[in-house]
């Protein structure tokens, strides 16, 4: 049916997360539909990202210049430093522009399952970076499983001794969680971290 | 936070269907992540789609070629012809390899409340392939709505009196359809085409 170009097109698309045989299917048709409004547009942005892509040497984070354009900020604070597992906590974080500070990049969490150890992750230049000196706080922000807690557990101990707070994320109920919705591990980690009303 | 271009080009994404702002940034990590084995194909694709890209002289399909692989496909009937309103239609009955026949796009259907005039769809070039002979059979593929249904009668008529025999889709049931969840007027068309038990 659709030409060879047209169906690995299709394929392309398909095997991006969201998206399923049947609307990378829509999409193309939109694509090859809308050609000056949405596929030029598209094959422009692509090109452009591609050819300007580059890994932010300080911190890890992904953009189309080296320094990142957070670390290249005059604006943030450099002396809070938030640690994540991967670019897109760097993101989901900064979305929301709660966090002020710089950010580091592990590039994953350790992983005994996985194999993967302190010499996989961007560890050596987090600790280089708190060096240097200029640091006052570093946040740990690693996800709430327990390879995000294990690798926490791993920095913070790396980290003792350089004179910054180190700090991390509270756990506990997401807001609107309801009681018995949730799983027994956010309720008993709710429960530990209770605090006095105010 | 993201660079303009990984901006623009999010914004692009969320503009395929399917795609919202929230997946379109996910599909983003996904290509920055996966430079070789996303990014990279997906916008050779792309590129690849555009430069070829075509709208058959014959049937009006979008295809990488002109005449499109189906008009072109010598094993295919050409005594059938299918009518449809959209490329998005062709593709639908072509992909299940439903209809042995070739195929005519019509760009649309006709609206009053639209503004959409025979003279805006491909009628005349339709007329012109049938008056050029060898088609024994006309399937007018339209959408089972007031509009389609308008569409169908109006070439039905303007077909009247060459030597062909036209048809239209049967409507009724969906596969798998339960009657309590289908609206009336597929019930009512269900109940008016109905046919001798076997
Ligand atoms: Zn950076
Ligand atoms: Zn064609």
């Amino acid at each position: 049916m659709a030409s060879h170009e047209i169906e690995t097109l299709t394929q392309a698309l398909s095997r991006l997360p969201g998206l399923g045989p049947r609307s990378a299917r829509r999409a193309v048709l939109h694509l090859l539909k809308k050609r000056e409004t949405a596929f030029d547009p598209l094959l422009a942005a692509l090109a452009s990202v591609r050819e300007r892509l580059a890994t932010c040497g300080i911190c890890g984070n992904v953009d189309t210049s080296d320094p990142c354009a957070i670390c290249a900020d005059p604006r943030r604070d450099a002396r809070a430093l938030c640690v994540v597992e991967e670019v897109s906590d760097l993101w989901a974080l900064d979305r929301a522009r709660l966090f002020p500070g710089r950010f580091h990049v592990l590039g994953g969490r350790l992983s005994a399952l996985e194999g993967i150890r302190p010499e996989d992750l961007a560890i050596d230049s987090l600790i280089r970076r708190i060096a240097a000196g200029g640091i006052d706080e570093v946040v740990l922000a690693m996800n709430a499983t327990l390879e995000g807690q294990t690798t926490a557990h791993f920095i913070a101990e790396r980290i003792e001794g350089y004179p910054v707070r180190v700090t991390q994320l509270a756990h506990g109920l997401p807001v609107g969680g309801e009681l018995d919705y949730l799983d027994e591990g956010t309720l008993a980690q709710a429960l530990r971290a209770r605090r006095p009303v105010a």
